[in-house]
This record gives structure tokens, sequence and C-alpha cells, in this order.
């Protein structure tokens, strides 16, 4: 944990927050504050500041916080993954948090085997804190928005547009020549939609239907990667090209 | 599974062999063989191939083997990683075969915990299996050279050249300006040796220490990433700026 995230309604209108959760056991356990420490925190989907330890009773820790004004921008990448297996998806939340992603689009396919749905890893409950575990990780503030569709078909006829307004859309292909550094420079400043389709690939007519939707296909060289190491390694890639593309190499 | 791998001494002088492992099962369960059918296969160390099914006896499977006569080559990269949690590397294990790697050279750190190289993660016959479910996955024979050092200065004065002789050397330090695709083609066609640290980062006398031995600092960006999500995320910008030095951007 490189942040303290807090929630909105944590903090009071004189800037003061007490916690008694896993922040403050952090806190005290591997952080090591005593009274007058410093900490980093972000507001969720908010500013990032710090906090000075106000006190600490037991395993309660109060903060008095200080933000910086600016709220950090929404990652440029979205991912349009097809649901993989539960087990998968699991280690892939916090992952993808903490990689940098506006929004994770979630997908049946051909080759989703369809009882995937069905487990707690979607449900929101679950996945939150999984983000947030991320996002403090990588000392982001902005929640990924997740949305969960069932049918390809029509998330890409009808809903794409208004999810990723005027992305660049590129697909992973093992088969592709080209790479996502070869895509991404020739739409400079625009966000990108990365799609990576499940375990035994898009069928042809899923394919298909995403190339007809503007996706450019990009491969990852002759190594096929399992669906979450895939996803990573795209996921650097990408915000590599975006960067060189927006030419910041090197963003502080 | 994307390639079913045979040790050599598996393999008659006639080019059969017969399975009954998980390797069998899997041929049976998932991809559905029957008399005739092919798959395809790989010699530990050796030549990539395609078997016929010559016979099923219940769960024991017998392949014909044909060779393509190519070793593949060993993967261009090598890694240097402090070693983390077993937990974590037990994760790694199948992913940096799957990413392609020579080398996975452990090593301790002043931010390494002791104890994490008292585990079954780190003995042959726990990792063997992980390293080659990786290579099965991604289709190649070549199985990474592991080797575990306990005191990081012997290795990098007394050892690495001859582990990694030749090699561009750059170290993963999320302060860095520069990225790993500036620094790669600064050494055209030379394998790259790629140090990780450890959760808290090196420490200062280890940082020098490594640039002192011609460690390159490469970044990543603002956002710091848990370290096996950093391994496959720079594992795969090392791959995609060694291809485009080498000049040669998505090979067959």
């Amino acid at each position: 944990v490189n942040l303290i995230l807090l929630e909105r309604s944590e903090v009071s209108d004189g800037g003061e927050v007490t916690l008694a959760d896993q922040r403050a056991a952090h806190m005290l356990t591997v952080l090591g504050v005593t009274a007058g420490s410093e900490v980093r925190i972000g507001l969720l989907d908010g500013e990032r500041g710090s906090a000075t330890v106000a006190g600490i009773d037991g395993a309660t820790v109060t903060l008095r916080c200080a933000f910086d004004g600016r709220r950090p921008p929404r990652p440029p990448l979205d991912l349009l993954l097809a649901l993989p297996r539960p087990k998968v998806m699991r280690r892939l939340w916090a992952q993808l948090a903490a990689l940098g992603v506006g929004r994770i689009i979630l997908t049946n396919a051909e080759r989703v085997e369809r009882n995937y749905f069905d487990t707690h890893v979607l449900s929101e409950p679950f996945y939150r804190p999984l983000l947030i575990e991320g996002l403090q990780q990588c000392r982001d503030t902005r929640l990924p928005l997740v949305s969960v569709h069932r049918r390809l078909k029509v998330l890409v006829e009808d809903d794409l547009d208004r999810l990723a307004a005027g992305s660049a859309r590129v697909m992973a292909d093992p088969a592709a020549p080209e790479s996502i550094g070869d895509v991404v420079p020739r739409h400079p400043g625009r966000r990108v939609l990365l799609a990576v389709g499940p375990e035994g690939g898009w069928s042809r007519f899923e394919a298909a239907l995403l190339a007809r939707h503007g996706f450019e296909a990009v491969g990852m060289g002759p190594r096929t990667l399992r669906t979450d190491t895939a996803c990573v390694a795209l996921l650097a890639l990408a915000h590599d090209a975006w960067l060189r593309a927006a030419g910041d190499p090197r963003p502080a």
C-alpha cells in the first residue's frame, strides 16, 4: 500500500478521518506510524494529498488530511475483456486497477463458458476492495468503471460508442503482424480501447464483428500467453505506446 | 496447453512415446484426440514437431513423433529478481517461462526477508513443472535456467559476468526518466539482463552497486506495481524493445 484511500464520506468537514479497519492496521503495523507521522492519502475518485497522524487510540488512527486540489486524470486506456475463468478474474482485478484502466468492460463470447457469469467474483462487493487494493498499490484514486455484458453483438453494435466514445480500438490477435506500438501512434491523443479475447480466441464471426467496428488487430509475437499474463503485458505495452504517441514518454 | 512437451528420454529410438499422465488426460479430455489425431509436440530444450495419435488404451495415449530439426533459440532476455514472497514467486514461475526468459537469477537483497529462502517454492521439483506449464502455454521448449544467490554483492561482482556474459544491463527504478524502450535500442542485438528489486526497492547501496556494474535505470511511468505485475509488464516491454532494436518487429 503506497497510498491510503478514503471515501469522501469518511472525511469530516474539518478534514479529519478516524480509521479502525485494515487501513489503520496497515499504518500501525507496516508503516509503523506514530502521532505526527505523515502518510500519503487519496480520496476515491478524487484528489491526492497527505495526512498527519493526529492521534492513535489502540487500533484506531485519526488523520488530519490536506488534499492537493487536483484529481488525477482517468487512465487513457479501457479494456474490453472476454470473461475469463473466475479464478483468473479474481487475480486480475487488482492488477488491472494498478496498471491503470478507465473502464473494464466484461463480455460474453462463443468460447466463454456460461457459468463464468454466475460467480461472486463479478459482484461489486467482491471486486471493489480488490480494485481499491490496486489503486493503493499504484497511488491512483480513479476507480475503474466496470460493466458486464451478456451479448457481445449488442455490446459492440449498441453500447460501445457510448462506453468508449472516440477511442482508438485495438484487438489482441496472436497472428497479427502489427504490434500495439505500431497502431497506437497512428491515433495520437486518443484514448485506447483494447479488446482481449477468451483463452480459445474470438470466433471467426466475433473477430469479423470487431474488425467491422474499427478494431485493428495487434499481435504480441509468437508466444501465446494465458489471459491474465496477456492482459498485463498488453496493458503495459499500450500505456507505453500511448505515452510515446502523446510525445511525453515519462510524465511525472 | 498449446504444445505437449516430452523429455528426450521418454521418446523411443523409433520416435514413439506412450503417456499416461496429465498430458494424456489433457489430450483425451481437452483436445479430445482420437486415433489418427495430430498434436503439437516439443522436446524439452529441443526441437518442436507434430505427433500422430497411434493408439489409445484407456487413459494411455501413444504418439508417433516427427520433429522439425530446429531447436528454438533461447529467449534474448534474462531476469535478475530479488526474491519475492513465496506466494508471489509461486505465481511467477509459469508466467516467466511463458513470457520468455533464458535465465532466472534469484537473489537476496536488504529488503528481502531471510525466510523467503526457506521455501519449497525454490526447489526444482516444485518449480520445474510450473516452468514446463508456461512453456506448454507459449509453445516454447527452452527451459529457463534457474539459480538462487544468497549474497547480491558476490553475485554482481563475481558471478554475473559468467551468468549473463555480454548482456545489456537494465534495472527497474520507478524514478528513472528513461524507459526500457529507450535503453534497449542503444544495445542492438545484445541479450538484455533485467534486474527487478524487492517490493521496497533496492537499498541505496545496492542500487549503487548495480549502477557501478553497468545497470542502466529504466522507469515505468508513475504507477508503482506489485512485483509480479511489474515483472510481467517489464518483460513484455523488454521483449518488444528487443525485437524493435533487432529490426524485426514480429518474427514468425
